[in-house]
């Protein structure tokens, strides 16, 4: 393995921790080119959507909207040519609201894989990515059931 | 890139164009380790599952039954190690029954993410997935609604 490529999938490290992670949507100016294309993102509002820096910032805002708390857990890390695969756990506490999901408070886990595109300046470009929406939708259900009186 | 990595993605396409595609459950004998491991697999039957070579070939004979004519469209490989990982879209006609669901005869389309895992012997050992099952619910949900009388 080339430095570059312990360089790359460190940056994508650092990159999930400070922006989705912290939720410092800013610091997305250090990691993010300047148009950042959703390849495949099934069921993400942005679902092929080419963004500028500050409509990257407006997801991640939005996207953490209802789960400040949450956290990425890295399962690996594949590079290969200009891309990084990562496959991920993510766990949050489900305290904003969502159409159709008031907050419960509970916890909510999620499982999904991502493959990242890198430019020649390390930076960010694309993703291609698939989650386990329907795990989350049905742990949604659950906790309505269980909050309602 | 090396001529390793090279024979292994391309193994690998032969693997789900023999095995997956084509359906021949048998061929799994040039392709899967002795011990092969379901890692992650929300909403596999066999999540969890360590499986021997005829398990393994049970596994596809009943994932297929009801999709026979299903193919594979690979979006991208990445090797990385041990590993290669696999993007791609799936796409079938339903022709079998699933509980709950009928055959419609009404086509099918799913994507997904796949780490695969090799031994030195260059023989798969192992799967890590995510598939955008709430895509499929959603289609046989309709599909249904629209063939009821």
């Amino acid at each position: 393995m080339n430095r570059k490529a312990n360089n790359r999938k460190e940056r994508l490290a650092c990159f999930i921790r400070d922006v989705w992670d912290e939720g410092d949507a800013d610091a997305a100016d250090a990691y993010v080119a300047p148009v950042y294309t959703i390849r495949h993102d099934p069921g993400d509002p942005w679902d092929g959507a080419v963004l500028d820096l500050d409509g990257f910032k407006d997801r991640v805002r939005q996207s953490r909207a209802a789960f400040p708390d949450q956290r990425f857990d890295i399962q690996g890390l594949f590079e290969d040519g200009d891309s990084v695969v990562m496959t991920w756990l993510w766990s949050a506490t489900h305290q904003g609201d969502i159409p159709g999901f008031p907050a419960t408070g509970k916890p909510i886990r999620m499982s999904g894989a991502t493959v990242y595109a890198f430019d020649a300046d390390d930076r960010l470009t694309s993703h291609w990515q698939i989650t386990d929406r329907l795990g989350v939708y049905q742990q949604l259900h659950a906790n309505q059931a269980s909050s309602n009186p």
